[in-house]
């Protein structure tokens, strides 16, 4: 553990709040080294670090648990074996069990047991204090790889120490070897090939941002860099055979890719996405939050093309008396766990059936096919609406009085009261992220980056965007860590190209991208560059980020600051 | 001037600053004692606190002006006859002219003379400055007093000042008795009677705020201490002979006050206004700003009933082939100035036409005809948008490709950045404000309240309300200056009555009042108490006032901050 600490100390920050993306060749150099540590160093750090069981596993279950700092993180699918050995030797005077016996271990009456890598664990205490309660009764009297192979995070050191506390005995060889020959299937085996610049937060899901200073160069972002959010594995969807399912209307419908192509008007629509997790790297700086550890590029631009789900909707049979009934309309991917249940998420109905609400059924992004991460073939887009209700790979719309009771708009993306903690939280006390806030950030100066100071004059760039179609009106721009402000250049196009024409009120779905070029102050030998975006409802962003810390770490929208070092030449 | 400077050293801040509230009768003493003060000190105050012709004069024509200390204002008018005197006296070695060589002098070719109390004044140089444009040559040739009159605020000490810079002579004695027999009609004669609670911030208009400890009191305003924000006289409107026209759409229609209660179905809607300038006080304090030094109390909540405009305009024609052509409904109200410029504002035409924006044309408030100072018989009430679109007095209704020319919509009630000053500042490049901004205040204990230690705990409420019809759904207290924080109990009727219904999504047009009870911090001398409210797109006030600073001081919604001190008892 002492080398952890030595890698950790080559970063600006402690090791939960690490900024991979620059150091990311160090920490991996050292991770490798890792897990020849001692033991005893090993525990150390895992008790320092280790959240109750509760609040871990809450944030892991949702998919989202990537905590520590991403070299540990990225390298330890193949550093497994390696703790596979550690463990079993740790253990080895344990009872042997066959496999027989563990499945007669799988209720709360008997016991619940549960394989592990050939180790054999009495988790009997735990379910009652699991997040996704009778959930973890799947796994009960059998093998925990199929599950934690979907959720690939449970695969972290405190996990494993965790789970190492209910040990009880080793599997029979035999046993764990025919368990081995079923194991070898890895439901992230079909995903797809992604681009190398990607900045990985987590591979299984798989979730990455593109390098921020590639992202401010186009208006609309390339679709291979556009940032990747899955829940899941990727599912593979074959486009004949496609069927999207609408209930909950007077007339059930069922669409064809091609019926959703040729029965209604193709509309296109550009529009922002971003995750409500944007920026979460910065509330881990104040506090320690659940969920992967975001930079500042969690969001991306796009040109989407598809069916309105409006007219889709009024093909089943949507009218005045249904908006007496109906609330919300809920979406369900074809993205699905182990157990079967799906991606699900909703969106109020009057958002739904506007129009100028412009939902799409989107099966183009950037003018081609959606790519397979990007939901191929069908997804909505819900512009002004967080990324995380633009449901992909759609199999289902439900046209409901309730929200979606999905895992995902009932107990996670809601924001909370800095004082809130996983102790005191009620998800039902607060509402489900639809719209999000006034965003903007810094894309180039890098922090830390260094300007020389005969070039005179630094240029920031950067984006800005608002949810709800509130339009970006104004950024400000500060050299000097917020004392005073300049306005920057606004802009709504590729460099070269017409901007995008003005939108109607409301309906302003896609950011700006923004650019101001100042001259150097002549003392100053750092700058702290600052910027805060204002919308059309003249909304600005929070000063700082601790007022607005969340325990999910979402909506993190407080000014974007930099600092650069001014080299005298 | 000594005696001023006395004067406020009683009071908290500098005369720009004076928190008027707590030291209305000591200033109100002082300023009868003001004027016999000696002209020098006079001249060395007005050159200190001057600002230039274009600026302070941009405020005045906007009759929003009251940037000094409130005694010194509300007590102008007494207080003119002290003034006039002096004037004279000053500068009687200067040569006398007749009105009809005064009438002669009003082209810039020619010169263009005026004449105040008895003063003839050549402003021809001034005419190329004046903010309001050749408005100011309605007054070439006569006297100002009418004008002036109109607009009371610009009976300031400074702008009398700038005034005598320009001065030429002294007008004929036998002239001036005829001007002053012309002149007794005061265009405020008839407006009405108002509640002697509420805290005044101009008499002429009138604009006053009830204190804020009353104001939380009540869910639903009572009408009479609703706050008042009006540009001009009160017009006395006869209901029975009202006239509502409406323009620009293919049915040209005029409606009375009976056709609109009787041809449309009444619809009704609590809903709360914000004057774009509330809280500018607190702008004040860190910068002066233009425009009425407004409290916390410059927004008040009710029940307004009335016809839809959106049925008042499909009646009238309004049809898609409008929508291809049109973007704006323009207002005019049958308020006027003396030039017969009425007030006016507009909306975009997406909020006045849609089912869900619920734009009333309303002649009741709070269950009984409107009243005068809001706009007998007939306003616009505009949920969620700024107060100054929700046009009184309402006389005419025009569908329009464009934006209501009136310098409220174009050259005022815009935000801007906090580097813009009133010599770079481009109205063009800021759109007019519609939808306001999440905001709320503390309303009790006010600052600098003191609590005793034995009471053991603190109950602090105040109010939170957004734009755009977005839900109020938490605020955030913090007693320790915004370190730590608790979560408010929200409330949304008046007590012992049923909460209101629960609103559609994006129809959140009520305010919610607060409240939370907190032990006394046992070691705390002080508090410093701060709330913060947060919306349902999750947008938060930001934390303090300078980088929200603009020069008309208009969108104050940074944290709210009072402090209390505990006796110990």
């Amino acid at each position: 553990m002492l080398l952890l600490r030595r890698c950790h100390s080559l970063t600006r920050f402690g090791p939960l709040n690490t900024q991979r993306h620059q150091v990311a060749p160090a920490v991996a150099s050292c991770a490798v080294r890792l897990w020849s540590s001692s033991s005893e160093d090993q525990r150390w750090y895992q008790r320092a670090h280790r959240p109750s069981w509760r609040h871990a596993l809450a944030g892991l279950l949702a998919g989202t648990g990537a905590v520590l700092a991403y070299g540990l993180h990225h390298h330890k699918a193949e550093q497994e074996d390696t703790i596979t050995v550690q463990t079993i030797e740790k253990t080895s005077a344990l009872p042997i069990f066959s496999q027989e016996e563990v499945t007669s271990h799988r209720s709360l009456e008997d016991g619940v047991w549960v394989t592990y890598k050939g180790g054999v664990y009495d988790i009997t205490e735990f379910v009652a204090i699991h997040p996704g309660g009778d959930k973890i009764l799947l796994a009960a009297g059998g093998a925990l790889e199929p599950f934690w192979a979907l959720y690939a995070v449970h695969n972290q050191e405190h996990v494993l120490e965790m789970l190492s506390e209910y040990k009880v005995g080793e599997l029979r060889a035999e046993d764990l070897k025919k368990q081995q020959a079923v194991q070898t299937l890895d439901p992230y085996s079909s995903d797809p090939e992604r681009h190398p610049v990607l900045r990985i937060n987590n591979l299984k899901p798989f979730n990455a941002e593109p390098p921020p200073e590639i992202l401010s160069d186009s208006f609309i972002t390339p679709s291979a860099i556009f940032f990747k959010r899955n829940h899941l594995p990727v599912p593979r969807v074959d486009p004949a055979s496609y069927q999207l399912h609408v209930e909950g209307l007077p007339g059930v419908l069922t669409l064809s890719l091609e019926d959703l192509k040729t029965r209604f008007p193709k509309h296109t629509v550009t529009a922002t996405l971003q995750c409500a997790g944007n920026r979460r790297s910065e509330m881990n700086q104040v506090k320690q939050v659940k969920g992967l550890n975001w930079g500042i590029a969690a969001i991306s631009n796009a040109t989407w093309s598809g069916a309105r789900l409006r007219d889709v909707l009024l093909a089943a049979g949507y009218g005045p008396d249904v908006a007496q009934r109906a609330f919300h309309v809920q979406f369900e991917g074809l993205d699905k766990d182990v157990t079967g249940t799906t991606y699900g998420a909703s969106i109020p109905l009057n958002k739904a059936v506007s129009e100028e609400g412009d939902v799409l059924l989107a099966y183009e992004m950037n003018g081609e096919d959606l790519p397979a991460d990007h939901g191929y073939p069908v997804r909505v887009v819900v512009p002004g609406t967080v990324g995380a209700r633009n449901v992909k790979w759609l199999g289902k719309i439900i046209v409901s009085a309730e929200e979606s009771s999905s895992h995902w708009q009932q107990n996670d993306y809601k924001g909370f009261s800095p004082g809130t903690d996983w102790d005191t939280v009620d998800f039902k006390s607060a509402p489900a992220i639809q719209e999000l806030p006034i965003q903007s950030a810094i894309t180039t100066p890098a922090d830390g980056a260094v300007v020389n100071r005969s070039l005179e004059e630094v240029t920031v760039k950067g984006y800005a965007w608002s949810g709800g179609g509130r339009e970006v009106v104004r950024v400000d721009v500060s050299m000097d860590g917020g004392k005073t402000w300049q306005v920057a250049q606004l802009r709504s196009s590729d460099k070269g190209q017409a901007p995008e024409p003005s939108p109607p009120p409301g309906r302003a779905w896609a950011w700006k991208l923004w650019e101001l070029t100042a001259p150097l102050p002549p003392e100053a030998q750092e700058l702290e560059i600052v910027c805060k975006a204002v919308d059309n409802s003249y909304n600005m962003q929070p000063d700082t980020v601790p007022p607005i810390w969340n325990l999910r770490g979402v909506l993190s929208n407080a000014w974007h600051r930099v600092k650069v070092n001014i080299r005298e030449d």
